[in-house]
């Protein structure tokens, strides 16, 4: 086995999730994931802790949408299985790593839908454990990030094995500014794209110090960012970096907001799978969450949303639901049965204000050498 | 995709574990069972019911136990997660089919011991479901088997695409005597091999038409068995049919029984392992089942207690944990965290006796052509 397996799953285990002797794990080992799953399996056990794994095959979950779309059933929104399994947890851990990211292509988007919402209860349970996602290198995300596998896999191992606690006291300057700040606006005027001019609020709200363990209310590896819930947006902002919805490659999307609320979009392409997200419920049109991505480890965007809006130099918006970690105690809003992320390229002549400040200009913060307030 | 894999997911599902709208089942799915756990996982969508999947993996047990080993913990003699998730499900369903039989051969023994000793309460709860255990043919059991991959899949579906229902109207007429019966022997004197001469008591107890049905208490697919809970036992019993216990070859077992417990045994291979099995608990000792094979869709020993046990012209008695549905209401003995079969051929110069009466002699039974009483 590659050595970077075992540090990527002893990462996992104990930077990110904290796992401890008598914790209930739970983790999900996507079809080609297995090799990472056996280094979790055997790091869990030197650890004391129980394990579960699920097999997260999107084949399967294809298979099973398909049957149930067939006869027309409709789904249950209270599984009793699922519900009392994640429940019961201490800990989720969802290895990535399937065979064909498009694999539920054909599942008609209603079908797809109309199962999100009938899980938003076990979505919940399974959040309120200590949750962590990252993937395992496969041929497939190998494919399509447009990479070599051997040099897919240095890819991931660059952005997974650091030093996350230097990263951490790095990110932890902007928490302290996004925390106290009231205001944040988001300026791009490239000559290549429509400009983006947005504005949010962020009194109230906590920033996330997205360090990569749920020590930091982070639940991605890698991750690398900082982000925050806003809110009352007004303004355009556009998203030139492409992703992938629903099995739909989406590009060049552009959002108007008005009192907070979507109210003109357009893409390039994918334009029907946006709006199918944007009319999943009400909370789909709101914003749940901005991010600055901080992780220069990251290089390139990939299509993996997992990598892509943790990277240097981007910043993201996304519609859907908001983290519990950004509200104030109590509030629920935004919620949502979904969660699109959308990122920018702001390398260049961009600029981020909290309360009329410029702390990112061009991509660089601050504290950095080369950045002019 | 093989047609016959749809026809075993539909056996499966509808003969064997009869599900219907609404259930919640927990299936797990072996390392290259992938293909049935699609037609399956299909099958269940078109029933309208809830699915969870587990990974049902070797070699993340193997990686669990060995991490656990090396740390020394021991094992949660009550995992919060697996009981919460039994205790949920209507339905179990195993699919096996893994990649390597002896994936785990390296794990201590004594591990492994104490893992099956600390999992009793999930197993039971496993076992309070409509549990159905089948296989998908791989190449790792095709090897297993001696057999070309191509040649083992036509085994197998030879084995579980039956017509069940007929050989449940069959077999109930072997139930049917065991039922009433209070005394059986089993008598074998063949010149190349031990003899065996062992008594049981079958009084009270209800023997299982085993018709790879939920429907008849019957768990395995394929089936064709007709099985029952004997006690007290006397004599002496060969079993010339080679067997595997974790992981290790076992060969031309002798058992000698006094009052219903073993008290010399002996193997020609892998007495090791035998020993291991039997000193697990006192229940270990003691006789959990008494079965007769039937199903004579199956034409050949392949290592596999699943096909073995149930080929026409042998019979085999396990040591160990004896099935609810043989015993009286309440009763729990004969209780053991092990259920090991034991098989032998009975195709030549063979006799059973219910209270005197032969009911099978060379592998005939007396309803059938060439059967001489």
């Amino acid at each position: 086995m590659d050595e970077r397996v075992r540090e990527h799953a002893e990462t996992l285990v104990d930077w990110s999730a904290r796992i401890e002797a008598g914790d209930d794990v739970v983790m999900s080992v996507a079809e080609d994931a297995h090799d990472l799953g056996v280094a979790v399996a055997e790091a869990l056990g030197e650890r004391g802790a129980n394990v579960t794994t699920l097999y997260g095959s999107d084949e399967l979950s294809r298979a099973y949408l398909k049957g149930n779309e067939r006869a027309d059933w409709g789904f249950d929104s209270d599984p009793a299985v699922d519900r009392a399994l994640f429940e019961a947890a201490d800990a989720y851990l969802r290895l990535g790593g399937g065979r064909n990211t498009t694999a539920t292509a054909d599942v008609d988007r209603e079908t797809r839908r109309a199962y999100a919402k009938a899980r938003t209860g076990v979505r919940e349970a399974r959040m309120d454990t200590d949750w962590v996602s990252t993937v395992h290198p496969t041929r497939s995300l190998a494919q399509q990030a447009g990479m070599a596998y051997e040099e897919y896999r240095d890819f991931v191992y660059d952005a997974v094995c650091r030093d996350w606690e230097a990263l951490a006291d790095e990110m932890s300057q902007m928490k302290e500014v996004l925390d106290a700040g009231d205001e944040i606006r988001i300026v791009t005027e490239r000559d290549d794209a429509p400009d983006t001019d947005v504005t949010m609020s962020i009194a109230g709200r906590t920033a996330v110090n997205s360090a990569a363990s749920v020590a930091y209310d982070s639940h991605n590896l890698p991750s690398g960012e900082v982000f925050t819930a806003p809110y009352d947006a007004t303004g355009e902002a556009f998203f030139d970096v492409p992703m992938t919805i629903d099995a739909t490659r989406v590009r060049n999307v552009r959002l108007v907001f008005e009192e907070g609320e979507v109210v003109d979009f357009a893409a390039e392409t994918g334009e029907e799978a946006l709006a199918s997200v944007l009319d999943t419920d009400p909370g789909a049109r709101r914003l749940g969450e901005l991010g600055i991505g901080m992780n220069r480890g990251i290089d390139r965007f990939t299509d993996s949303i997992l990598f892509d809006e943790k990277m240097g130099d981007t910043i993201h918006l996304a519609v859907g639901r908001a983290y519990d970690a950004c509200l104030p105690d109590g509030e629920t809003e935004n919620d949502s049965a979904v969660h699109v992320d959308m990122i920018s390229d702001v390398s260049e002549r961009s600029r981020l204000t909290v309360d009329g400040d410029v702390v990112q200009r061009n991509g660089r913060f601050w504290w950095e050498d080369g950045f002019e307030s």
